[in-house]
């Protein structure tokens, strides 16, 4: 596996573009398009809140058809979601303005919203903007980094990636962005993330290489325990890298879902640590579990605890907090067997043994908690299985944001 | 029933006092004890965390053992938890004091912790503190109160209150305080709620009425989500009121539940309006469920939302947030028959009818959101069914509450 340069435009035959459409922002961009120069087969995982967005209902429908797609059109600012059958309406006209500007097939048009709730959408700007984005879509790696920038809400940086593996000769590339930053705790899985590859690939192994790797990835992040009513994760593949047809359960299946973890796990990481106010990553792993479920569990609660992500923010070694959240997340252990340690750039400290504080030096675990990635790790004792989980500190930047985001 | 002043020492033959034992604290009272006259009956209810604080194994200890109570040892600044087998044995050591200085049998001593986790408790200052306690103890109500104010961390002011109600004749007289204001989301039920009364009562009942009451009042209350390791609620009665002796499934059973009730929900709503940071009480009520269970499910998670408690900080009504918590409370519902409301002293809004906005006025809404108690209804028009929770609004205070709380 190699990493190369880009995201969604990486892969061979995907265009990108960007415009300023005015949804909600001012002088900003704020629609993307992600097109394939053929159609697609495409997988998606959506969130699980009963509230589901009007676009998530929409690509629901397209990915359960079987249908091949060619375009996915993404939108900041208003999340179209809490709007009804007006809102599910818009999705259609979107969609239809799609095909029209772009010469694809309607039924086959992804859409993806981010922003506030329960704003209906104006549709003339968006279809104006879909209009300006098929006029300027190209290959270039460059438009792959403006449509990440056009997705982003309160993000401070774009977030994409991609990666070349070798399947039967050929080079098969494979390309990503996301965005976050709020309202993400995703169980799939305001989380987008949107992936191209040039693979040839059956939509079952495609599904099937998506489906079980957001649960490792996407699912393992929290920002603020939030679950957004738009989570999606889309994987288009258009086959143009010509490589043996990949095939579910093959060793190049195994090989693409490397290369597809990969890119997952980074833009999940991203996307945690670039959480609203965030000014670390925080993450956790739990070892030494009896089961993968078990140390999740552990791993999660942890990472979503404000009493930790507030320690972390004041790089304080508060570990009783950290035991406490073990204890509350429905997972059981020993608590008088917990081994604690932080470890970052500035080196690693043991915390406490068997549930009881050690003498460690304050200075040094200031010092360790004080990086921009921080790591909490927890042995259980138990057993051979272990998680890591994503999230990050919380901080007066997330207060700031979001006491008068909608306004 | 009619509201009384005072708190623990409003019930008859019940004493308190209080002092500064330099636990952790300088400058302040940081140990309380109430003393009863006489043995009392007592109940208790304990944090389901896996974590157990060693004050929450010994006082489990006493009220499974059947035993009579008649003192109750509080400490702030240190919770005494995550501390091994020598800080269980320090409790043992704080029953040995406070049988020695108020000659009472020590396996009937209830202990309370609160402050920092995984640090040992200084036993000396304990010792002595309780036998500086013993010599100050009195049933004035100013003692109460100064007892209420002993046990206070992060809280702002004192929670105590007192009723009275007659049973076969008698007054009988219920008084309580309550400490919160981090690591709030009880689940029995770093609350510490105590609960003093004269009534004469089988333990049977007594335990009956405390348990079947705290799923609707501490157990409905959220600060951080942060499950504490210490939290307790115990009630001791004494008997000294003369009452006939209640029993389970009685009227005057009922009666003094319902009295049970009003402390309880007082004390409850008193540690989510004083939640760490908090400048406002949050109240969110659901209509119209099919079920308890699913109106409490609801509203728990909109009261524990990150994003609804800083939209409530911000006196910004992004119900969308609302509808999202609602969304992922595990709880199913119909999003697009969900009818939303604001309410407070400032007046009433609708503003969501069957899951979508109304044109309700941002002035009127954003003034109802600025008063320091506000309420959310959702009726979600599914049956009769309907709960309560208590939160609060999420602020830069709580970050720096949290973000330095230990050192």
């Amino acid at each position: 596996m190699e990493m190369i340069k880009g995201g969604v435009t990486a892969a061979k035959g995907f265009e990108a573009a960007s415009t300023a459409a005015g949804i909600k922002y001012k002088d900003r961009t704020d629609m993307a398009l992600i097109y394939s120069q053929v159609p697609c087969q495409v997988a998606g995982t959506f969130t699980t809140n009963v509230v589901k967005a009007a676009p998530v209902k929409w690509d629901r429908q397209v990915v359960d058809s079987g249908k091949k797609s060619q375009a996915v059109i993404v939108n900041s600012g208003i999340a179209n979601a809490c709007t009804g059958a007006e809102g599910f309406g818009y999705c259609k006209d979107t969609a239809e303005a799609a095909a029209k500007y772009l010469s694809v097939d309607a039924d086959g048009v992804l859409i993806g919203s981010t922003g506030v709730i329960g704003k209906q959408m104006p549709i003339d700007r968006l279809t104006a903007g879909i209009e300006a984005l098929a006029g300027k879509k190209n290959d270039s790696l460059e438009n792959g980094t403006e449509a990440a920038k056009a997705i982003m809400t309160t993000d401070t940086c774009e977030k994409e990636l991609a990666v070349a593996i070798q399947v039967g000769g050929k080079t098969v590339t494979i390309g990503g962005m996301a965005k976050g930053s709020g309202m993400i705790h995703p169980n799939m899985c305001t989380m987008l993330a949107f992936i191209t590859t040039d693979a040839a690939i059956t939509k079952d192994a495609l599904q099937k290489a998506l489906s079980e790797d957001v649960v490792d990835t996407y699912n393992m992040i929290s920002v603020d325990g939030d679950t957004s009513t738009n989570d999606t994760a889309l994987v288009l593949a258009n086959g143009i890298a010509e490589n043996p047809v990949i095939e579910y359960g093959t060793a190049d299946y195994e090989e693409f879902k490397n290369a597809l973890h990969v890119i997952n796990e980074y833009l999940a990481k991203k996307i945690a640590g670039d959480g609203e106010g965030a000014t670390a990553l925080f993450e956790v792993k739990v070892v030494g579990a009896e089961t993968t479920e078990q140390a999740k569990m552990l791993a999660k609660s942890i990472a979503c605890s404000n009493l930790t992500k507030t320690a972390i923010a004041g790089h304080d070694a508060n570990w009783g907090r950290i035991v406490c959240a073990m204890g509350y997340s429905g997972a059981q252990f020993d608590p008088e067997k917990v081994d604690l340690f932080f470890e970052s750039s500035a080196g690693k400290i043991q915390i406490a043994e068997d549930g009881v504080a050690l003498d460690f030096s304050e200075e040094k675990a200031t010092e360790i908690l004080s990086q921009s990635e921080v790591t909490a790790i927890a042995d259980v004792k138990m057993g051979e299985a272990s998680a890591t989980a994503w999230g990050c500190d919380l901080t007066h930047g997330y207060i700031e944001i979001n006491a008068d985001y909608r306004s």
